[in-house]
């Protein structure tokens, strides 16, 4: 493809540093039209905005080539302003990211992230979502170029329409990224433990907190291959039928 | 079971009729405790609070014996919360819903209903989420008892631990319904459609709109059993790996 039409989105905002540094790296490969949350909409899934209206604007934020747009409504909402309202032709590759923190495991379906990467796909774009596990303000994205640069460029050449969930270990000088595995989302669940306080005038509220638990023995699953240091590959797919319970309620339901 | 419970919430908040309905049939089967969003939450799919505190207060709305709270998050919230915060014990069912209007095909991915209750199965509790096809504000929720009544209490006599999202046809006279099909969700999207306005400053807004566009021709999908006057049930799941992808993926990235 000679110089493709790259839509990006995250759902840290127009101003995160991940999605800033992903800009650059696509404007190497294509033209860039990005369409962001104008302020930070982490865990916001596939939320979208059906009570208030929406606002969208372009705005130039440094000098690269790419054209912007900051939304005020969610991830999913910025993807589908972009098809339906901004982009005169569907793009070739939406990528989302890149993400401050893990969005393996059971963090696939409270992401921001991968849920604009799901809405393109559900659009027949092929579509990635990155996240590099280093929620730190200065975290290092220059380590996830090369991967970034090769799963963008493999997904474009193929015809292959899904959607890729793709997390990037931290490097940590003396542990190499041993490479890229292609696997299944690990079993696991956070375990609530929300904080307790009580404000000025003696209300309680709560503030979500959590652990969470890995409960995947399997080698082949996202967050125990991170574990080992390779980069996590998981195609990722919005129909949530549970395929293996048709037959056993289909039995209790209709026998 | 002797008396089951139940924990119940919704998406379109606490008062909506869906809801009152839903906690009346249930106090018949069980010790309900509700915990529910304070305002509507349409839409708001498996999106989760961590940029603010959250309240949570017991409320008290009729005379039913039902225990309840109104909560300040999102659906997925509500659940987290009664987990960890409000219930003693863990549930032996939770239902979410009864809600205004489909959650068949797509929508099953931007819903609050059956989020919350994919949530709760997600802690190993069997859940089930209902969604009556009316959005009118004066519904006619009578239909939808011996439906509810039936499922509930099949899934708690079971050992069976799933989410179903279950679809009750509206009811128009003279065309009953045909019966329960246990199916999988249909391919479908949403074709949007933005409204675009100017406030009185003349600066732009929009507000999403759109149509549905159901391309599952299979019998057995949610969607056309809908159209075909079926009650709808369509165990779901919250892993997302498309595991058709992987070898394909694994292909085009690793060879």
């Amino acid at each position: 493809m000679n110089s493709p039409l790259i839509l990006i989105t995250n759902d840290d905002g127009i101003l995160s540093s991940g999605l800033r540094y992903l800009i650059k790296i696509m404007n190497k490969i294509g033209k860039v039209v990005v369409v962001a949350p104008d302020k930070p909409q982490s865990a916001q899934s596939h939320a979208i905005t059906l009570d208030r209206p929406i606002r969208c604007e372009r705005i130039i934020i440094d000098d690269g080539k790419q054209l912007e747009f900051q939304c005020s409504g969610t991830p999913v909402d910025c993807i589908k302003l972009a098809l339906s309202k901004i982009l005169d032709r569907k793009p070739d590759i939406c990528i989302s990211g890149i993400n401050h923190g893990s969005n393996s495991s059971i963090n696939v379906i409270y992401s921001g992230t991968v849920s604009a990467a799901m809405e393109a796909c559900l659009n027949d774009i092929p579509s990635i979502g990155f996240s590099l596990l280093d929620n730190s303000l200065d975290a290092d994205f220059s380590q996830t170029d090369n991967f970034i640069i090769k799963i963008t460029k493999d997904l474009l050449r193929s015809n292959i329409i899904t959607c890729l969930n793709v997390n990037i270990p931290k490097t940590i000088e003396g542990k190499p990224i041993k490479g890229l595995k292609v696997c299944h989302q690990a079993g696991g669940k956070w375990i609530e433990e929300f904080d307790e306080r009580y404000d000025p005038k003696g209300d309680k509220y709560f503030w979500l907190t959590g652990k969470f638990i890995n409960n995947d023995d399997s080698k082949n699953s996202d967050q125990n291959l991170l574990e080992e240091n390779f980069v996590t590959v998981v195609p990722v797919k919005y129909d949530l039928t549970s395929v293996e319970h048709i037959h056993s309620i289909n039995k209790l339901l209709n026998e």
